[in-house]
């Protein structure tokens, strides 16, 4: 399935107990379609509360066959409106979201408007402030690379491998809006959050491009700037091998 | 006060005891901001709970002088995220939002994709039936002009003069977005939802263009189609005379 949802009155994508979470949200609606039996859905990207998608990729094994098409409109028919199945593909029993994900992008999106427009305060950060792009632009030309990302990783993160190889980081702005976008084969927890918290404070002038460098060198979350709000972070798509695995995204 | 808003979470525009009001949330605010003495404001249209603006306009009377710039600063800062003041304009004192208004134009917005986009599901009617674009045209041209409108005011509209002058009825499509436009010297109550509701059974072929002059003759709002929902709907520009008050949109 290819997942998009407005995370704002979500606690995340990850199930649990008494909270709305998008992947509970999934199975209570595809064990409806099953007549009841519990069904398990696996996502690519486990978002954080509050983190949108337009290109979550997630999969279940369902016990009856369904047409793809009938399967989406199915879905579409008993989700909220703040969770939509854009499309549904036939994947082999082996498929796996997560495991089998080569690649995602995040964008996050900022606000550039001196007011703040109502109509985007759920999906961007509301950021008037002034940005030195020449700066912000020299520090994120220092991110792509395969390294260790420990120093922008959340320092609950459990995972041992911070080793991710980020093969996008840039920063575009145009209709009174802000957006960088990230891509690498993996993304740590919070990574994108605090690369962006960084990079705010390197656009007003509060840390020299460089520092970067320092940074991630140092592999220390303590060195790193503030972890930026989620509301303006997206999943925005979920890359398979088109010789492995089905490209569903 | 050139004025926009998410009204998703509003009940309407107008003052109403123990809601959340537009009008009433920028009372509190401009009270706050004058030491508690309250304050009246008016807007130039009253908009129904869930319609939206982009172009609101409306009108305070101050008791201290503050710039126009740092007003709409400190608005902004204590008003909540889906209602935001764009801009300030000093006025004269006689100026009247409502009354002085000399043309408002209205949008109402369908999302025209399959699953429905989960970031348009506040502002816009999730609408991904076949139209027949044809017999829209057709019958948006027969609206234009000065008119009585009865047949598709609302059973309770109160306004004896229902006469009203439509220089723009509208409908074109773009990047999965279907839009609306309609612009008049005035609206009668949920005007623009019941010709919105009565158009869209036109394009699916439930109603012939022709019958648009029908309705209109016959003045009895049962003659029309259903009330297409609030969310789609938004107050988009209020215009006033240049050459008599200041036109602050």
């Amino acid at each position: 399935m290819l997942v998009a949802y407005d995370g704002t009155d979500f606690s995340g994508w990850q199930v649990q107990p008494a909270a709305r979470t998008v992947q509970g949200t999934l199975e209570a609606v595809l064990s409806t379609l099953q007549g009841g039996s519990p069904v398990a859905v696996r996502g690519a990207g486990r978002t954080d509360a509050g983190v949108h998608a337009r290109g979550q990729v997630a999969d279940a094994a369902l016990a009856a066959r369904i047409g793809d098409e009938r399967l989406a409109s199915a879905l579409n028919g008993l989700l909220p409106s703040d969770v939509r199945v854009l499309s549904v593909a036939t994947v082999p029993e082996e498929f796996h979201s997560r495991y089998d994900a080569v690649a995602k992008t995040y964008v996050y999106r900022l606000d550039r408007s001196a007011a703040g427009d109502p109509f985007r305060a759920r999906v961007a950060l509301h950021h008037p402030y002034p940005m030195d792009t020449a700066a912000l632009a020299e520090a994120l030309a220092r991110l792509p690379g395969k390294r260790d990302w420990s120093a922008f990783c959340a320092a609950a993160c459990e995972v041992k491998d911070r080793v991710r190889t980020v093969t996008e980081a840039s920063y575009a702005n145009g209709d009174g809006e802000g957006r960088f976008t990230f891509a690498a084969d993996g993304f740590l927890t919070h990574m994108v959050r605090n690369l962006v918290g960084t990079l705010l404070e390197v656009a007003r002038g509060k840390l020299a491009p460089a520092r970067i460098d320092a940074i991630l060198a140092a592999r220390d979350r303590k060195e790193a700037g503030p972890t930026a709000p989620a509301r303006g972070l997206c999943l925005e798509r979920v890359v398979y091998d088109r010789n492995g695995q089905e490209d569903v995204a």
